[in-house]
């Protein structure tokens, strides 16, 4: 668990202070989130694509993403630039400029290719549902052959990466304490709600184990984090 | 308020019935995110930042990032695609293919600029007070020439732009009803909490009528939605 590389490419300018390398911080950032956000660049022109991504080890894997067509013809691989964030405030200060935000962010810097090999797709088909929902994989009608071919996993092991850390009330400048206007956070927070089954769901089916960790009123970020803690110990199982 | 041109940049192929390139549609999207993440290339490399977003119009405006830098050396500006997302609910499914999220994004298409006219500046840096807290410009500190000079703003009008929705329960297979597994969603929602004031705050000051919208418990899309439409309805105040 020690810290990435720093580099021209993923050392923090702005606000330098707030950013840290080390895997832990990359990583609870990572995990906290269900979207991320994936920068590459088609024909010169970058693209922001949303998805879902899920993490095992230093590997990020996301969904079939508008890239899989640039991907499927490069099999080097191409750069990526994976961003997981948070909002958790809203900052008012007693000046327009100490305005800010409390966040967390963590910047991801690799290269995205296809996972076309048989074993690590299936294990990374499986991984997005253990890893959010575990042992859902179980009860699930099982995945066909031609889901598996429709549907496009990218990996991308992690070579550098930052986060990037905002947790504090106002930060105003000392002689701004006069100006009689409140300041401090407006807090906000994504949090669980309570589950809206299928209209066509069988009778006596009720949510399973597999979201016991979802419980209406959680803060999103902790059931993620804690469910890849878990995931990350499963028990190894012999093929 | 027409729809935003289609072209092979912009269409949604994947998932293509979720698309949608009415202004009123991008608009929501971007209108209730407080952050927005924007894919820039550097030298060949992509990178994905997350900062806050203002909009005015077809012109959306972000804080200086680490973009900054390739921006100062480039008048003519440079290709950026800015991109925002909301996670509605976890879709869980009888099978794993079909697991999905519901979900709102944004992603929108341009030339992004260092906002140096002093003009638009001064309006772009009083908008990202007044359009989520407003009045408050007037309350505060004046800003000095100084923290002007210390503060990148970036505009890019948008030329393209398309959203995505995903909005409704379980999209199972036909003949996966009768897997007895639960099967349905998990909403989330992201919210305002109570405000947690500065700790040198002067005795008597209370929060203002700037923060009125931010009631507790109220959804922060729905709040900053509707700040935006009051923004973009404020009176023309003669200079």
């Amino acid at each position: 668990m020690a810290a990435f590389p720093v580099t021209e490419r993923n050392r923090v300018k702005r606000e330098h202070e707030r950013g840290r390398y080390d895997r832990a911080s990359v990583f609870a950032i990572l995990d906290a989130g269900f979207l991320c956000h994936v920068a590459y660049v088609l024909d010169g022109q970058p693209y922001c694509t949303p998805t879902i991504h899920w993490r095992d080890g230093d590997m990020l894997y996301w969904h079939g993403s508008s890239a899989s067509r640039m991907l499927r013809h490069l099999k080097a691989g191409a750069s990526a630039c994976l961003t997981v964030s948070h909002l958790d405030g809203l900052v008012l200060a007693r000046s327009g400029f100490n305005h800010s935000a409390n966040y967390r962010s963590a910047m991801c810097f690799g290269t995205a290719r296809i996972v076309d090999d048989p074993q690590e797709k299936a294990l990374a088909l499986e991984a997005i549902v253990e890893r959010y929902f575990p042992g859902r994989q179980a009860a699930l009608r099982a995945t066909t052959a031609q889901e598996v071919k429709a549907t496009t996993v990218i990996g991308m092991r992690i070579d550098e990466a930052s986060a990037k850390i905002r947790a504090k009330n106002v930060g105003d400048d000392e002689l701004d304490g006069e100006q009689p206007v409140w300041a401090g956070v407006v807090p906000v927070r994504t949090v669980v709600e309570p589950v809206q089954p299928s209209p066509r769901l069988l009778p006596g089916l009720a949510p399973g184990a597999d979201l016991d960790a979802y419980r209406p009123g959680r803060e999103l970020g902790d059931v993620l984090v804690e469910l890849q803690q878990a995931y990350g110990q499963r028990p190894v199982v012999a093929a």
